[in-house]
């Protein structure tokens, strides 16, 4: 679970959480129980459209959902559909106006659209649209879709929709909403989790389970790739808008961006890192005197590592959780007398130690560096430093806010030069295979069922926007 | 690390953190950031005042400490010396005129007090104090001390502090600051710890150690029961205000209030829960599928439990850390319907387990009680309690915020009927004795160093007001 | 001046101020202090987009100008050209969705659009622009121009704006920025009138002159009906987008809307309303002891009408400045024990007198009827109303927020019912002529350069709305 | 009425408003809205204190009245009594410490009061009541008063209060409130005007009318010099703690400091104020084709002036009534360039023209100076400045925040050179005499009835902390 990165740059970021749920009287405090449980997955912005089957109410705004919401505008929201979504900003620039779900009026009514997730056409999507006349007040994905939907001439919002749908290619799980239809989809790879429960009578969907937990609504199965859910007034149905591709779900789900509760897949996210840990263990063993992961989210990977070396675990970094927004940033001054932010390291259980630190990932090897020196400064005698991931080689552009490859430092360096940058006196990364197996695929299945992208630059789909950008196109 | 309880009432709460500096040039600044690590301690307001050694500078409000200081408002705080609080409320009331530290003009000039803790003669002291006209715009202990020096006929700060000190009965670490002298003091019993670190050529003062290694501060030692530290003109010198009692501190900063990463009494305090895990898996083992902890304050015994059965340590119960003041409250039907709040059970980790819930202490049992139903909810097949510390069966009046005895589930309760009431399986409190060897003391020095009243209803001091309800005095 | 209406739901409100500037180095700051001096036009939201020929800024917010902008964002504005909006919602629904001006990216790169006033057949470009696929974000005039901007086939902005515009029927000046262009346009029967002024070498615009005092910008002339103003890399030219009909400010602009310090048309505006006043006495003069206006409105009026009757013009009605939107409503019980909120009877100088009491207009009756009432209850002995406008019979469809006819008292009763209703021993309401001359209209100019549809019926444009809503069409 | 002063630091402020109410079931909420009726008299705080026989509630805040109260806190203020207070703050610095009624604990019980004025020997009782060790945690005078009360031997709290008050030296208007009694005073010499009202049952005091109107409460009577009302068990009785000494109305009331629709020992203020236009008409008569007031406190007597003289009175001058606390301030830059902020010179009014400014008093000049300066730079030909109160050359120690002596610009100049000094083309303050006869005292009995100590320097009290300073006592 993260919040408001300050410390740290050096990190990986998911766009967005989406939640929906049909047929509940208490629809929009049940997406506000919802988004609040996927709060990880953005702060920037977050918002509810419900609809009562006339007509639609909204509320979005900047901040945590405990900051947009409040007694007063839930109950404005009224309704027994709706759905909410939370956004992580990877440009910052627009705040507000970028807040989802986005609301339109077309000829046909109302329309409101959240999505989760990155089309890599949307560029050329934008660019042929406006050579129509299109006019675009977002920089979201989600205006291209409603243009799309809206220039359709399919007779009703579920062809219209279907036909939108098959002209973008990325990685997305989408929920469309009219007063008196809910269509759910994820795109044909299935990069982006979207899962169904029912809580009684209702049907809920969350790009994590964990949202379902916090709600008591009962997990009912993961959204199929390339399906596209329909809700009206006959009931529900399903319905493939396209060939359904093999499903490749982002390895960085069980790495890093789920919470631990959740369960990606069908596999537990906690269960699934501390494998990592054992993996990493057998792997690239070491003597040393405690284990440490970097809070939060290497916790788990750590207590496996310790489990199998039977090093004990202990809290040699500890984190702030009152971090926010309006923290007081040390000065340059202070920093070089000590002074941590976010992030520091325990004295009391590292001095004299040979310690054994956790990490999920090494995006610019900044972080890395700065942990590696925290822990000598409170006296580790040695720091060995063990990733749960493979060396991220390759951007993402299925929404994941990676840096350019030439800030990837795996991409750049060597491990070896990779650990003298970051002053550790060891480095392994986990295997690519090794990774796999943890998250519970056979070795002879590399590559089927997750996207491995960014370690191997083998990716799922035709990158259209990058090769215009590159002239191919 | 606790933040605003919503969920559970059935926490017992301490009250307050304090911290000071002396001779630093970003003695405001790096008073921020001791309160920011000491922020689990008290998050209804926070202060600090600083003293340039002609005038103070003071700033206080309600909230947590990002809330109530900010860029514009630390920079006003001048001068080398400063003293910061952050309060827990027990009452609720008041708000910001309880604020600390508290600050008073006198016969002598300006007068600054930080105290945390709780004195068992402030009723007594109180109404001594109003028959002789005195007046009081707060319901603290600390504006107590002030009217006693206020009204000593000693010729100094120093002396008339000493004279105060010596007619308080109770738990307290306390700052008294003025324009030219900075005096820190511990009770007799060294109930409330009070660490000393140097930064370079500053000396910082703070109730838990976890906020040196924030700001790089180096541990020199804890302060002794009954010592006076007396920082002026002259330099540092220490002295003793009173005979020098057995040192009693209190045994729940290990159990439950310290922040892991802290040390307390020397003692390492994730590795001290670490160990209450492990000898409670001694003391009562049990066949299971699971070990979970109720996060925060249970994660490291939890960890240790697992580590000394083997039985695998998973995320079974887990916190939304977003949970905030202006959480919208789910209505009695939705909590019916399965919505929860602050916690909740992942039925991915659970469901068809036999599960070891491993917590740090039951008081009035209703937490408990709902943590067991909602893990039976989530498909656990068998849920078996085990708790780090003993039963508490008597009232704390050294500043936790404990129930009536009334209240006190072990109070009037057997450990079986405890169980029933909660649910569980099976239910086990670790020993005393067990308790205070995790913590690092010999089964022979029983209720030496420690305070254990709580547990065994020895309490380390007269309890004047109580005697005085009681109609003993 | 205005603020947020709480007493009285009984007053015209019109929509919106905007303000531009060309060529100043601190464009943001000036259009900061320029919509300041209009936030009386509006207090529902403000926004500025400024460029600085490459790219623009925007910040926009719901709230007062001086809540929605600060010291720091507004030096994140960047560029020497700017244009600025404050809103008066009529519906209050959408919110910050409907702030101006909005910003749009289409083929030819950004738009920036700016505008006050009301179309009167938006629907229909609305119906007929959904048809072709356009979806809508918001409910504005702005974004049906935009969308026609965008779908024009002409080679460049200026000439994009000129078919826009055509295509347009109603009132308006606004405004329209791209990275290169400034565009500044009136509706062809100059309805909503709009200034020029320089400040040094940088041209700047507002719907109101006051603005240029607050900057110290020196008025230049007013811009003609139909006239379109180009600046871009060229320089400044005017040209005419459509035939120039006769020009029809609103009159209601001297009456009520205007700041008293403004110019409009070329007549300061509390001068008008003095005469007003004067014209008011000479037509129905009264024996009386004290005259009184209902501020602030209405006070330039009830100085020219003391002025001209020689009875005293003393303060019988106060207004409580501080009234705002957080204002705690009195119960109605409170409210029958007489306690007012924002406008209140001064005892003092009514008890026993014979009152006049200006007022600038009577939209539905009920608030004369509050203030007679309440002045009777402060002790006036007689209550004489006068009204410096003629009575209200017709809705407005130009951006006057006026009930529908039903609800226009004077169009459903004769002025003796409605003196009834009120409760007033005399009412009297000046001519039409009587207006316009206080205005500065010959009699023999009747209608000619003012809009006086309101009162007579006769609107200067067809009604396309309208028509279609009656089935015309 | 005035607002936050930004644009002008030369401005006289009085600090506070207090009200009380007694016997009505929502004694909160009317001192709601009689406090937010007096915020003209302070800005910076404000609180409220009620008591329900049994308990106090309170609330206390910085900012508005609006800002401080809500629906939710007001409610929480139980009981049919309560005093309330806004205060404007002349240091600045302590903020809420010093928000009134201040609350008190002490032998006998709970104790609220709230003061407005200011003691002259303030710093002697301070003294003396710390060498008695006494604490204080204000700077307030009402801390003072608390004390003496709670160290009287008196044996209630009307004896206690009547001791207290005889102790006292200076200039007030005061509440003190107990669960059972609430006592209201005035100094001996009536500086600070307090007047009583009753509504329904209830009886209401206020330090200005204005607020009865608000409340619909009917005027009884002023609270007399040395009078002192108690309202118990027994009901209301009056009482005289003091020889009664002739009553001296600060002449200030009348010139500036209340709102014009108040009565000031009976006289309404806009009445006084145009009579005092009316004198200096007489006083000095000027040729001009203009006249305009400095809004808000001079309109009533330019109007007057008007009135007097025939020459018609225009708003030259315009106050925004926006700005506030978080105006963004322009550049010196931009000042240059002629950016205003608070007040503006109406070009369309003044240019051309020979104006009579009204202002009602200098203090430095720094402001006179400035307007002139403005109406030149619209165009003014010709400035002739009247001022409605004489020239104020000593400085006032009965709550009016004057500057030294050496500041004072009539202190220190002649008329003449002060008329140089502002730039103005003739200048003339009313006479003393003038002044008094338009507040309605006849000649002969000058400088009876009101305090005009900052005209004369004939204070009406001896000056005790001054003489103090001076080491004269």
């Amino acid at each position: 679970m993260r919040d408001e990165s300050i410390f740290d740059l050096d990190e990986l970021n998911e766009e967005c959480g989406v939640f929906g749920i049909i047929g509940h009287a208490d629809a929009a405090q049940l997406t506000y129980y919802g988004l609040h449980a996927l709060q990880h997955r953005g702060q920037e912005s977050a918002g509810i459209v419900t609809t009562d089957g006339q007509k639609f109410s909204v509320q979005r705004g900047t901040g945590l959902v405990t900051e947009v919401f409040n007694n007063n505008n839930i109950k404005q929201l009224l309704g027994s559909t709706g759905i909410g979504h939370v956004r992580y900003s990877t440009t910052g620039g627009t705040g507000l106006a970028n807040a989802q779900p986005l609301v339109f009026k077309y000829a046909k009514g109302e329309l409101a659209i959240a999505t989760k997730g990155n089309l890599v056409n949307a560029k050329k999507l934008r660019r042929d649209l406006e050579e129509l006349g299109s006019i675009f007040q977002t920089t979201t994905d989600t205006e291209v879709i409603a243009h799309l939907i809206a220039r359709s001439s399919a007779p009703n919002i579920v062809e219209a929709a279907k036909e939108a749908l098959n002209q973008l290619v990325g990685a997305y799980a989408l929920m469309i909403m009219t007063n008196d239809t809910l269509i759910v989809a994820e795109d044909p790879h299935g990069l982006r989790p979207l899962s169904m429960a029912k809580m009684g009578e209702a049907t809920v969907f969350s790009s994590e389970t964990c949202a379902f937990d916090v709600i008591g609504a009962e997990f009912v199965r993961d959204i199929e790739p390339g399906e596209m859910l329909v809700f009206d007034a006959e009931g529900m149905r399903t319905t493939t808008f396209a060939p359904k591709a093999e499903r490749a779900i982002c390895s960085f789900e069980h790495v890093y961006f789920a919470r631990p509760d959740s369960n990606v897949g069908g596999v537990n996210v906690h269960a699934a890192r501390k494998r990592m840990g054992r993996i990493l263990a057998e792997e690239a063993p070491v003597e040393a005197d405690v284990v440490t992961g970097v809070p939060d989210s290497s916790t788990s990977a750590a207590i496996g590592f310790a489990e199998a070396t039977g090093i004990p675990y202990e809290l040699g970094l500890i984190k702030n959780r009152y971090v926010g927004r309006t923290f007081i940033q040390p000065s340059q001054e202070l920093r070089e007398q000590g002074v941590k932010m976010k992030l520091s390291a325990v004295r009391g259980v590292v001095a004299g130690k040979r310690v054994v630190m956790v990490d999920d990932s090494i995006v610019r090897g900044t972080t890395s560096r700065r942990i590696v020196t925290m822990l000598r400064e409170a006296g580790a005698t040695e720091v060995h430093v063990r990733i749960s991931s493979p060396p991220v080689k390759n951007p993402c552009f299925y929404g994941i806010d990676t840096p350019d490859r030439e800030q990837l430092i795996a991409a750049q360096k060597t491990v070896e030069e990779i650990r003298q940058e970051i002053g550790a006196d060891t480095l392994t990364f986990i295997s690519v295979e090794g990774m796999l197996r943890a998250i519970g695929r056979p070795a002879s299945e590399r590559n089927r069922g997750h996207c491995i992208a960014c370690f191997t630059g083998e990716y799922p789909t035709v990158l259209e926007d990058e090769l215009v950008l590159e002239g191919k196109r």
